[in-house]
C-alpha cells in the first residue's frame, strides 16, 4: 500500500489472468466492446462458430424431444458415472463405427462436456514435465490455452494454404523429438474450412508412427462437408498409429449449448490400453517412454501402476475429478443419434454449401482480402489480408476493431488463431445475413482503400 | 521391453493415475466390486449423497417443466457466455439475497457445473506456488484431490465431535501462516450432518479476518436443515471477511445430474473485486499478498493487471478455459427458483428429518458404532466405529468391504473423508429402505461381535 498508484487484492493464480485474451472467446469479448451502440443496424456475427440462433440452423425436433422425454422420465436426475452412461457410450461407439474398418466398444468412449472438455482432458493427461505437443498453425487457440495451463510445451507446424491447408509433414518431422507426445489435427478444419483426403490422413498416420507419437484428431466438425472431399475419420488409420478422436454433437446437431461430446480411443491394437512386449517392438515410440518412465514417473508409481493401462487409466483419473455431462442429456443420446434422419444433415450441409459459395464469390469483389482455398467443410474460411491495399489500418486486430465499430460486422482477427494479418470468416449463418455482412465488408474496404 | 515382466504404454500425467482412489467416487467404485452378485436382496445405498432415484425424493415438476420449456423454446441452444446467462445470475443473486443483510448483484455470481466446478475453479484460482489452504477434517475429499492436482498445499484442522462438529478455531490459528490463502467450511456439513450456529459462523469470520485469509463456504446443502439450528449463510459475515460462497441446485432440488451451481463473491466491501489503500489498512492480510506479489506474479503481469481485480479477474480467466453449464438449464433457472413452492422444500426436509430420526434411534441398538452428535442438516452422519467390539474386522475399509459383501449394504469408510475408523452413513434415502439397511447393519454386527 506504500505504492498508492497501484491497487490490488488477493493474489491469485497468475496463469489465469491472461488466458482470456488467447482464446477465441476472449478476443470476441474485446471486439464486442468496439461495436458502435448508435449503429441501428443488426450486428452481423461472422466471428464465431455458433449458428444456432438462426432459424434455418435450428436443431432437429428429434433432438429436442429426446431431451424432453429424458427429463420427464425422471430416470436421469442422478449423478453420472465417471465415464458416462453405458447406453450413451454404446450409441456413440456405434455412430463412429459406421465409418470405421474395425469396431469400437463402449469402453473406448468417454463422454465429456463437449469437445472442449475432451481437449482439456487430453492435454491434462499428456502434460508430463518436459513433454511437448505439436499443434497446427493456424489452429484453435483453446489448445494453446490449455497446454499453457498444464505447462505442456507447444510446437507449431504450418498448414499450407496452397495445398488446401494440408499439414506440413516435413515441419512435423523437424519439430518432433523424443519428448513429443502427440500431434493434433482438426479435420474438417477450423479455421480453414479444409477437408483432408484419405491419402493425406494416411500420410499423417505414417509420419506419426515413424515419430512414435499419437494423433489427436479433433473431429468436432465431422460430417460437415459440402465439397468434393468426403469426410474420413482419422480413426480409420488407428491400426497404423493410436488415435484419440475428439468430437461432440455441438456442430453437426447445432446444439453447442448442450455440452455433450466424447473422447474416444481409436486404437484397435490397444496400445493405449495396455502395451506388452509384442507391441513394443511394433511401436518404436514406446521405447522412448519406457526409458523416460523411471525418470518421470518414479519407481514407486511404476510398481503400483506397472501393469495398468497408462493413457486410459489416466483419462479415467482425470474424469474422476472433473464435472460430467448432464445425465439426462446423456440419457437422450441414443434417441438423438438413432432417430435423427439423414434429411436433417443434408439440409444443414446444403445451407453451408450455399453460404460457402456466397462467401467465395463475394470475396472475389473485395480486393483487400484473398482466399487461398475454397472451403469444403466446417463453418469457416481463412482469408489473407492485404494491408498494402488499405489506408490507415495497422493490422488484422485493427481491421476487425474498425470493422466492428464502423459496420457492425464481427470478424475474427487471424492473430487469434495464430496467423497474423489474416481473417477468419464464419459462413455458418443465415445466407441472406451473410450477404449483408459481406456487402458491408466491401463498403468498409472501399472507404479505406489506398488511393493508387 | 528389456524388462519383460512389466507392461506399459504411453506415459501420462502421473498425478492423475492415483486421484481415483482419494475421491468418494473412487472409493465407491472399489466397494461396488465387493458386492456379492449372488445376494438377491436389493443393495441398500447408504454411501452416497444422491437420493434422486427414490420416488419420495423426486424433484418438483416445476423444475422438469422449466427445463422442458427452455429446450422447446430453442432460445438456448447457443454457447453460454463465460460467466453464465444474465437472467440466471440475477436469479441466483436474488435467491441468496433473501438471507443476506446486503444485496449481491448478478456480477457477484458465476454459474458453474454444479458445486463441483465451483470448487475446482476456486482451488485453481488460489493455487499459487507456496500457498496453502486450510481444510476441515473430516471433510469432502474432492477438495484434497483438486488441491493436489493444482499443487496447492493442504493443512487440516479438526472438527470437534463433542461440540457438534464445530471448527477447532485454535487449530486454525495454529496452522495458518503468511502463505495461507483461505479456509474452507462446509455448512450444513458433509460428512457430519452438522449445522453451525450464527455465533460459531461469526467466530469463524473473525478468526479468518485476524489471520488475513478468506473463507470458502461450501453451502451445497444450504437449507437442508431439520433440527434446532437454522441455516445461516456464511455470506452474512461478508463484511467481516470476504467469503466465496459455493452452492448448487443439486441437493435442495435433488437434481445432481443437472450440473448447475454457482461461485459467488459474498464480499460487500469489494475486497476481491478491487482493493485500494483504504481497505488495505482494514484488511491486514492484503499486506502479505502485496509483499508476495512481485515475487509470485512478476512485474510485467502487475503492470498489465495492476488495476484489475485479482481474484475476480482470475475466476473469469479460469472460467474462460472451462466448460460451461448447459445453456438451456441456465435458461430454466429463473423459473426453477421463482416457481418452486415452499411445500416442496418442506416435504423434502420432513423426509430427511424422519430419516435422520430413524438413523439416530437404530444406531443406539448397534453397539459397534456410536454417534457423537445427532444430525441436524445435510444428508449424512458420522459415526465412530468401535473395532474392539468386533472380531476379525481390521479397520473401517475392511468393515465396509465385508458389509457390502455379506449384507449388500454400502457405507462409506471414514478413511475416505479423512477420519479413520469412522463411517459415514447417508440417511437421504427412502425411510423404509433405510430401516432395512440399518437392520442388516445390526445383523452384521451381531455376526461379527466379539464374544465377551
Ligand atoms: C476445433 C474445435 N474443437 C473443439 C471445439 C469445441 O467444441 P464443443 O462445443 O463441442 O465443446 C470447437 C468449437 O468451436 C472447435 O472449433
Ligand atoms: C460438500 C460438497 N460439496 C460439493 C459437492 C458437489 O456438489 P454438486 O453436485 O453441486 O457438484 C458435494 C456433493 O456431494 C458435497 O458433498
Amino acid at each position: 500500500m506504500e505504492n498508492g498508484s497501484k491497487r490490488w487484492g488477493f493474489r491469485a493464480n497468475k496463469s489465469l489472468g491472461s488466458s482470456s485474451s488467447i482464446t477465441v472467446r476472449g478476443v470476441l469479448n474485446l471486439l464486442v466492446d468496439s461495436l458502435n451502440k448508435e449503429d441501428t443496424r443488426e450486428v452481423v456475427p461472422l466471428a464465431h462458430g455458433d449458428p444456432s440462433a438462426f432459424p434455418c440452423f435450428r436443431t432437429t425436433p428429434v433432438a429436442d424431444e429426446a431431451v424432453v422425454d429424458a427429463v420427464r422420465s425422471a430416470k436421469y436426475n442422478h449423478y453420472s458415472p465417471t465415464v458416462g452412461l453405458l447406453p450413451a457410450r454404446r450409441s456413440v461407439a456405434d455412430y463412429l463405427n459406421r465409418d470405421l474398418p474395425y469396431k469400437l466398444s463402449p469402453d473406448d468412449v468417454f463422454l465429456t462436456l463437449g469437445c472442449t472438455q475432451a481437449i482439456e482432458i487430453t492435454l491434462t493427461v499428456l502434460a508430463q514435465p518436459g513433454a511437448n505437443i505439436l499443434l497446427p498453425k493456424p489452429g484453435f487457440p483453446y489448445y494453446e490455452a490449455r497446454a499453457a495451463h498444464s505447462h505442456l510445451e507447444v510446437r507449431h507446424f504450418d498448414l499450407i494454404p496452397e495445398n488446401g491447408w494440408e499439414v506440413d509433414l516435413d515441419a512435423v518431422e523437424a519439430l518432433a523429438d523424443e519428448n513429443t507426445v502427440a500431434m493434433v489435427i482438426i479435420n474438417p478444419g477450423n479455421p480453414c474450412g479444409s477437408v483432408y483426403s484419405y491419402q493425406h490422413l494416411q500420410k499423417i498416420a505414417e509420419t506419426a508412427k515413424k515419430l512414435g507419437i499419437m494423433v489427436i484428431a479433433d473431429e468436432v466438425y465431422g460430417h460437415l462437408t459440402f465439397g468434393n472431399t468426403p469426410f474420413v475419420p482419422m480413426g480409420v488409420f488407428g491400426s497404423i498409429v493410436p488415435v484419440l478422436t475428439l468430437g461432440s454433437i455441438s456442430k453437426r446437431w447445432i446444439v453447442p449449448g448442450w455440452r455433450i461430446g466424447w473422447l474416444v480411443t481409436s486404437d484397435p491394437h490397444g496400445i493405449l490400453q495396455e502395451s506388452g512386449v509384442g507391441s513394443l517392438s511394433l511401436f518404436p515410440f514406446l521405447r522412448v517412454y519406457e526409458l523416460a518412465l523411471f525418470h518421470y514417473v518414479g519407481i514407486e508409481w511404476l510398481c503400483d501402476h506397472g501393469s495398468k493401462p497408462f493413457v486410459v487409466e489416466s483419462i479415467k483419473g482425470c474424469l474422476n475429478i472433473s464435472s460430467d455431462p448432464v445425465t439426462f442429456i446423456q440419457g437422450a443420446i441414443p434417441q438423438i443419434i438413432d432417430s435423427t434422419t439423414e434429411d436433417f444433415f443434408v439440409k444443414i450441409n446444403n445451407i453451408l454449401r450455399e453460404a460457402a459459395d456466397i462467401c467465395y464469390k463475394k470475396i472475389q469483389d473485395i480486393p483487400c482480402i484473398t482466399l487461398p482455398h475454397k472451403p469444403e467443410g466446417s463453418m469457416f474460411v481463412m482469408v489473407k489480408l492485404n494491408l498494402s491495399s488499405l489506408e490507415g489500418i495497422d493490422d488484422d486486430m485493427d481491421f476487425c476493431h474498425k470493422l466492428a465499430k464502423e459496420e457492425s460486422v464481427m470478424l475474427l482477427p487471424g492473430t487469434a488463431v495464430g496467423m497474423k494479418n489474416s481473417l477468419r470468416i464464419t459462413f455458418a449463418i443465415e445466407p441472406s445475413v451473410l450477404e449483408i455482412g459481406l456487402e458491408r465488408l466491401k463498403a468498409f474496404y472501399e472507404r479505406h482503400a489506398k488511393i493508387q
